[in-house]
């Protein structure tokens, strides 16, 4: 959990609620499913954003709070395109002492989603279970696999949907072919990977099975920041709440996901997934239905 | 119609059949549909090529060539990502003087496919026919932009349809958004607009109807030359099949044509298209199906 100072080519924003623990919260909480967050923030954080997050059924009782500590900062500025961005300022704050706790009531939960953070701070989640879940999804950045790969190399194995972008599955693998990197992604441990290809859409690979979700075309994207996030958090979410682990059951996913990350992009920070309404969702939804479905005749 | 040189990372080529149209005719011939085309080549032009195409009932009378004349010539050099190229040789020869005719017999054909070559080229085609043609659809590249902008600007309008990469919508209308790119293309006269985005798929855009078709993730693409070719000749032909001209139907075209651009990339030039069989693009076709189709409850 953050809070974020971020530039586009549109407007500008000082000081407004971040972290990928955030943004996959509230994606996730536009379902009915518990979701439980566990994080760190400084005692800066405010009572009115702990509040919205409550609101929405997000359990935060795995969220530290450092006395005298200040919350996790980060400061970017997107570029014309919005494809690449500038970080500013890093303020690693309270995150230098995060040591994930799992409460207890949680150490036997089916779905883990580890955001994208320090491999350490992922696998130290992971010790704490004392059930295998069901499903361990992880989220991981260029950044660690340029510092910290061989912290890195040990969750991977650990982990069965591994979600990261083109550029990243390609530097993990080092093999310019996303359908390579994929396979040899899957053979360091997770059964499914998902490439994220941010206004191109997502891959998902499972076996020698393929499945392509685009994003939905938008005439003015707005800031970019948590779209990824979001995009996982709805993933874990819909599976969750549909029961299933399934191939079949993640291609729904990943359109949903898709969806949640398509609101995030509209507005500043995580706004727009404040407001979200079940029927602007299934309206959203439609549009991806109708973005991809074709009839074609098969022999 | 051409002769090319080809260098990928994976091998070379000295001399193989190309040019945009015998992409397009191959494409096409795929399909129960009268192929028939313009263009210009030398008596340097095999026989075993004209046979060849003819074989596969293309109508080659509306081929003009010329005595003691070559025919076009291009050489270039694909990068390691196969995402870039560079043109190494160029010789127009025969193209230089190419004033296409129409044959009285295709005056009044339903379907007009103008490839990627001078707008003049493009316009004198257009000023032969004796009447509207149902559909017009054009290709067109960044050369012509840069070097033939108020020759291009007078045929767009004349266009339904127009097929060009993400790169070339950008430019043609200096917009970064492909989705306010495709509105003022809409804007110039084309009612259609397919904007190609290689190994990321395509976009269908028509008022306020956007459609989304992947391209089928390959583990290697051996050669890109005339992808873009074949995708648009599929494409016409799909459409010229089943006789409607709708949203709809061109969405099942754009899978046609993806598909018919997939398989022209595994094999060096136009190669994998002479040896194509039903069966093959009918496991190809359900590829596409499969790679698409999802579930999701909508209320």
């Amino acid at each position: 959990m953050a809070y974020d100072a971020i530039e586009t080519p549109f407007d500008k924003v000082d000081k407004i609620l971040g972290g990928c623990a955030t943004y996959i919260a509230l994606a996730a909480s536009q379902l009915d499913v518990e979701v439980s967050v566990i994080s760190i923030i400084g005692d800066d954080f405010e009572e009115a954003h702990l509040e919205m997050l409550r609101k929405r059924n997000i359990d935060l009782s795995g969220v530290e709070t450092i006395a005298g500590g200040k919350t996790f900062f980060w400061s970017g500025r997107y570029h014309n395109d919005l494809n690449t961005r500038t970080t500013l300022q890093t303020d690693l704050n309270v995150l230098m002492q995060f040591d994930p706790k799992v409460p207890t009531a949680w150490t036997k939960s089916e779905i883990v989603l580890l955001g994208n953070l320090n491999p350490l701070n992922q696998a130290a989640v992971l010790d704490q279970m004392t059930s295998r879940p069901k499903l361990v999804i992880m989220d991981t950045m260029n950044y660690w696999m340029d510092s910290f790969r061989s912290e890195l190399d040990a969750v991977i194995p650990r982990v069965d949907v591994l979600c990261i972008n083109d550029e990243e599955a390609r530097q993990l693998t080092a093999q310019n072919s996303l359908v390579k990197a994929a396979k040899m992604i899957q053979q360091m441990g997770p059964k499914y990977v998902i490439i994220k290809k941010g206004e191109h859409g997502a891959l998902l690979f499972h076996k020698e099975e393929v499945f392509c979700a685009p994003a939905l075309p938008l005439e003015e994207i707005f800031d970019p920041t948590g779209a990824g996030d979001s995009f996982v958090g709805g993933f874990a979410a819909y599976l969750a709440q549909t029961g299933t682990i399934s191939f079949e059951a993640m291609k729904s996913a990943i359109v949903y996901a898709s969806a949640m990350a398509s609101f995030t992009v509209e507005k500043f920070g995580p706004q727009n997934l404040e407001t979200l309404t079940e029927e602007k969702i299934q309206q959203r939804l439609r549009a991806f239905d109708q973005l991809t479905k074709f009839e074609i005749d098969l022999a």
